[in-house]
């Protein structure tokens, strides 16, 4: 195995003769986390391996170690990666009050129609139900970030409880919906899931005396 | 290996040395259920084999196919004992209508808050949500089967979709709290829980013009 300076000029590449990429650089980490996302998607886990992300990179493994560190580090990083369209929740829930249900539901619903996104977020899913190190990674790094950054901004009693009722439906939803297939929920049309699901959002979020 | 009819008396009994068991009859079909879900629930879905529910058992292999046939139809037959408690859904939800709602939320968590039913509906979900055969079983058998039985008994449009959302909310906190067990959720008073869902299946089941 060579050793490439992690903070060196792109040295002689190796691999992969494909063209545009170097294999050190902004571009790479951009790389290796796409990598990661595809590699912990298709072999799940417990099976992906770091030397398996530098390959499907075109990198070598200490790069990955350098900007990542372990396995656990580097599932979190492509988590936090597919989660971002998540993080722009506190945003949306910055609009107006009366309909914070509904833009949450949309946005969320809207990130789950999307293949693109789909993917890495089932994944992600998948490894955090099987997998203790990949659940407590999901559990650290994103649902406690995410929910207490959703949690700030509401003016509820328990809001971070609250923030987490309106996710667990959320994932329910995706989980029978786009994991299970269940019917009629798998091929109900989205615009119906968001009008059922927005009220039910509103309450948990906004309403101080709920229940 | 030997081979027992089926239908046969008792035969000789091999490998378990334990006492009260006989290798036929409905205690028989009783073991190899049991043993069934201790293997999905400790193997996983993948791993799990006719032969080792049969050892489990400590009954012939051709027994385990005779009552129920192929490992998928095991399976099933594993689901549909596991989900015996959620199918006293539909005589709860015969009660006063008003409270429909919090019967349902107290009856789903507390077959999850008990360890007896927790643990093979974990299996269950972690089989279903990670192997496409699991999840077509648990599609067909429960499922549809379960929320059919619910919606029969809704006098709402679209009662199956109803059904289906409230499931999953339901299926959302479990996975929230019990399996990935994100706080605050993981640590919650199931009372907390059931008294901030309740009104969301009460919308759900019984008001016609919602949303």
């Amino acid at each position: 195995m060579t050793s490439e300076g992690p903070e060196g000029r792109a040295p002689r590449r190796r691999g992969r003769p494909s063209g545009a990429a170097t294999s050190t650089g902004p571009d790479a980490r951009t790389r290796i986390l796409a990598a990661a996302r595809t590699e912990f998607a298709g072999r799940g886990y417990d099976k992906t391996s770091i030397r398996g992300i530098a390959k499907e990179a075109g990198v070598d493994a200490a790069l990955v170690h350098h900007y990542f560190g372990t396995k656990d580090e580097v599932f979190a990083a492509a988590i936090e990666v597919s989660f971002e369209p998540a993080l722009v929740v506190p945003d949306i829930l910055a609009g107006p009050v009366e309909s914070m249900g509904e833009r949450l539901a949309r946005t969320f619903i809207g990130v789950w129609e999307d293949p693109a996104t789909r993917a890495p977020l089932l994944a992600i899913l998948r490894s955090a139900l099987t997998h203790e190190a990949a659940a407590k990674v999901l559990r650290g790094f994103v649902l406690r970030r995410l929910l207490e950054r959703i949690a700030a901004d509401l003016d509820v009693p328990d809001p971070t409880f609250r923030a987490e009722m309106a996710a667990s439906h959320m994932i329910g939803i995706a989980i029978l919906r786009y994991v299970l297939r269940a019917e009629p929920l798998a091929s109900a049309d989205p615009e119906k899931i968001i009008a059922m699901a927005a009220p039910t959002l509103q309450r948990y979020l906004t309403e101080r005396d709920a229940p």
